[in-house]
């Protein structure tokens, strides 16, 4: 089981993580995923971007530029084994402390990078996806609402209820009743030839894909896209709904419970464009 | 920094800890932090009591089993090393698993244990501690309710607030104004001659300390103790105020904001009576 990783600890090849460190303990850290084309990070400082605003967030001293060079070092490898697609993970720990919750006073975060290849073209728009309802509700903490941190235990038990139902994806629901996200990616709904996505506010994370969509993609295609509270009576009644991630970009959704959607041609034009946003980004 | 600490990886003495592990990637595995006196792990049985009740809540395979062999193990090494007193660790993680959320189908967890010394004489009762209020509001989940999870970013936030206001501990506060918890506790309030502890469904961690309070010292005390609800008004205007964790046991408080508290008369005469437990129980 999972052979096929390639681990980097501070910039240097390794496979185990010094203990004690606070990522283990408390969950007291940030990641970051990112697609990688023939050893090419995309959409490479929207990603950096986010773990800055997040390191801010949890008071970390601010190492993204140190992240950003061991990123460097490590794409450069990743072209050399020839992985055409792959996925990236760079992990920002609060490092090694004292016993207890509260934060040293003096901090040396200790970035992880980890790369897996993947097996499909991420090119060719994902297939249309079968979704659960997950049983959790997700809670809400505004200090941390949006932050791309390690407590990552609601999204576990939701993806795990949706691969045990043999479902592709779950979707979330706030403690209101308010549909917020999939475990893994933001939601999308097509209601009346609008793009309506769930605020930014309730949204676990603050997706990279999420931003492209409402900055660059929908607006190049003239779609009109709004932020909206969304209920699970919107969501059954909607004309076609999709979920973004850095992986799979834009995907397809074709059934969650009784509702199911056969065609996808708001997501199919959006993919197209995201193509060429690959194709056209610096990185 | 945390030079002091010994490492035991599923039994083995080490330092580090192979890479993936979900434990790190998303807080997925549990702990619980025990009290050493001269290598004797005190409330042993309450403590893998509650580690089994969380292996099952997150479908984690029981090797609690396995947990306390390998603390027999630590624990007798800790007798070697004369350390009077210590903070024993045990992390069970779901260990290495494939990309994304889901829990694989097949689980190997691993089992860290880590120990620190603890300078102090724990059998004398802690200085009274002075608390601040949260600016945070803890988030209830209910799947996760009492669970002693690794995704403890909330009381890490709280607890450095603490520190960095120079107090010992946090009052946190869930989104209805409820009093919850300390950051490393449970609270208990005397109100005319009753003890009143916020009620087990609110808690963010099931205390091993809290559960001996209700179901031993107080009774052994003829002290009537009762679960209710708690708000600041009601802190505020108490008789007295303490907290428990396995640690420190049981610690008076004597200032919250501008509400201050002079004596302790229930805490010290439960601390006695938590002291003649320590001496009574067989672990």
């Amino acid at each position: 089981m999972a052979s096929n990783i390639a681990v980097w600890l501070d910039g240097v090849p390794g496979s185990s993580l010094p203990l004690p460190d606070r990522g283990l303990d408390f969950g007291d850290g940030l990641f970051e995923t990112l697609l990688l084309e023939n050893g090419r990070a995309l959409f490479r400082q929207a990603h950096l971007e986010r773990l800055r605003l997040g390191l801010g967030a949890l008071a970390l001293p601010d190492c993204s530029s140190i992240a950003e060079q061991y990123l460097d070092l490590v794409c450069a490898d990743i072209v050399s084994r020839g992985w055409p697609w792959a996925a990236l993970r760079i992990t920002v720990t609060r490092g090694a402390g004292e016993r207890g919750y509260a934060a040293p006073a003096q901090v040396t975060p200790r970035i992880i990078i980890t790369v897996s290849p993947l097996q499909h073209d991420c090119r060719q728009m994902p297939q249309p996806a079968a979704l659960v309802l997950a049983d959790l509700r997700l809670s809400s903490e505004p200090f941390l609402a949006g932050v791309k941190h390690l407590n990552r235990l609601e999204q576990v038990i939701a993806a795990t209820q949706a691969r045990q139902a043999q479902a592709d994806e779950s979707v979330l629901l706030d403690h209101s009743g308010q549909v917020v996200s999939v475990a893994a990616g933001n939601l999308f709904l097509v209601v009346g030839g609008e793009l309506l996505t769930p605020p930014l506010a309730v949204c676990p994370i603050h997706g990279t894909r999420r931003r492209l969509v409402i900055e660059q993609l929908a607006p190049a295609l003239g779609l009109d896209i709004r932020e909206a509270r969304v209920d699970l009576e919107v969501f059954f009644s909607c004309d076609e709904v999709f979920f973004t991630n850095s992986l799979q970009g834009l995907r397809p959704v074709k059934a969650l419970g009784s509702a199911s959607w056969e065609t996808y041609p708001v997501c199919q034009a959006l993919f197209e464009e995201y193509i060429r946003e690959i194709n056209s980004c610096a990185g």
